[in-house]
């Protein structure tokens, strides 16, 4: 069975997963993005890094399941980039240089369409009919294997809203950021669908592991 | 580079890997498999799992990264099988079944050799010329992915005994087991050599991941 799966997602300890006032040079708005995800920069499997070395342990058993079983991800347009309205033009292709880190196909959600790319590995779609349709888009190039819901925070909350997730990896890092883009208030709030455990670790950062009671 | 890893080995709060008198009818000698390998039993991703639920919590991130990047696999001949002594016919093929759950080659130790048999995708090679010449051969056959030491405990000791190992998951399950196959006296006994996490899981059992601080 194909399964909706969130990985690796970071939020605060008051539940944000960015801050206010994203730009180019800041990607989670206000807040330092080594303070929330540096967690996973510290693991040697973090799907982007590039030097050798790094910790193998609990950490790193997360963050290199971020493939393990993926065949397509799914992905809000302010995980894929800075601007907002109708698109200038096509020069931006996403933070992650030559090479994103996703090597599957990807599909973005925005109501500013423009066309599919490749670069690398990945191919992005853009998508402007919704939550539900991206996934059965996702679910078909997916090809059996699982779909990841990579953020941000909006865009798992939409698909939490319309119960279309089997199961989450949420890591809150020991920082609070005040005001931004929300996941939740309480990581308790979705203990009435879904089996909860929480595992700290010795990093400072708490993982919460859910997975749907009824499948 | 290609890595040499224990996963999902299971010892007592002694550190026994097995109990005495393994026999046909009990893998585990006097001790219910159930009492020491059961939280693995438990997890969604089991290898052998053959029935659907199970649980995704921590416990399942370490059964499902059994085989994530792993190309081959060296046990012992007590892991193989009850046998002693030469054998006596080739009849006897593993405890598991038609499609055993390793699906890469798998490099037995033993001082008895035998002829290389397939079941399912799995190729057992029998190895009567230690564990540093095993390596190399399971390295060379795991064709740039990584080794796994399967156990049982005086397997996994003689690597280590040998230095040949980079990284180790033990769980230690909450029950003594007295006499039998011992891995160590005490989970600290390699943090001269390994960096060492200690993970409590909601299951009762307790995670110990190694990792070597000079790799």
């Amino acid at each position: 069975m194909q399964r909706v799966r969130v990985q690796n997602f970071t939020v605060s300890e008051d539940g944000y997963g960015a801050g206010e006032g994203q730009s180019l040079e800041r990607p989670f708005g206000h807040v330092d993005p080594g303070d929330l995800v540096g967690w996973a920069f510290e693991t040697a499997s973090f799907p982007a890094r590039t030097q050798p070395g790094g910790s193998r342990g609990l950490d790193d058993r997360f963050t290199r399941d971020f493939a393990n079983g993926i065949g397509a991800e799914i992905m809000g347009r302010n995980k894929f980039g800075p601007q907002r309205g109708p698109w200038t033009d096509h020069e931006w292709l996403g933070w992650w240089g030559d090479t994103p880190p996703f090597h599957t196909p990807v599909f973005v959600l925005t109501h500013h369409l423009r066309p599919s790319f490749t670069l690398g590995d990945t191919t992005f779609h853009f998508i402007d009919t919704g939550s539900a349709d991206a996934l059965e888009r996702a679910k078909q190039a997916a090809d059996g294997l699982d779909v990841r819901i990579g953020g941000g925070a909006t865009t798992i909350r939409s698909f939490l809203e319309a119960d279309l997730i089997d199961d989450l990896h949420i890591a809150v890092a020991p920082i609070t950021i005040g005001a931004g883009s929300r996941l939740w208030h309480d990581p308790d709030e979705l203990d009435d669908r879904f089996h909860h455990e929480v595992i700290p670790s010795p990093s400072g950062v708490t993982h919460h592991v859910y997975w749907r009671r009824d499948r």
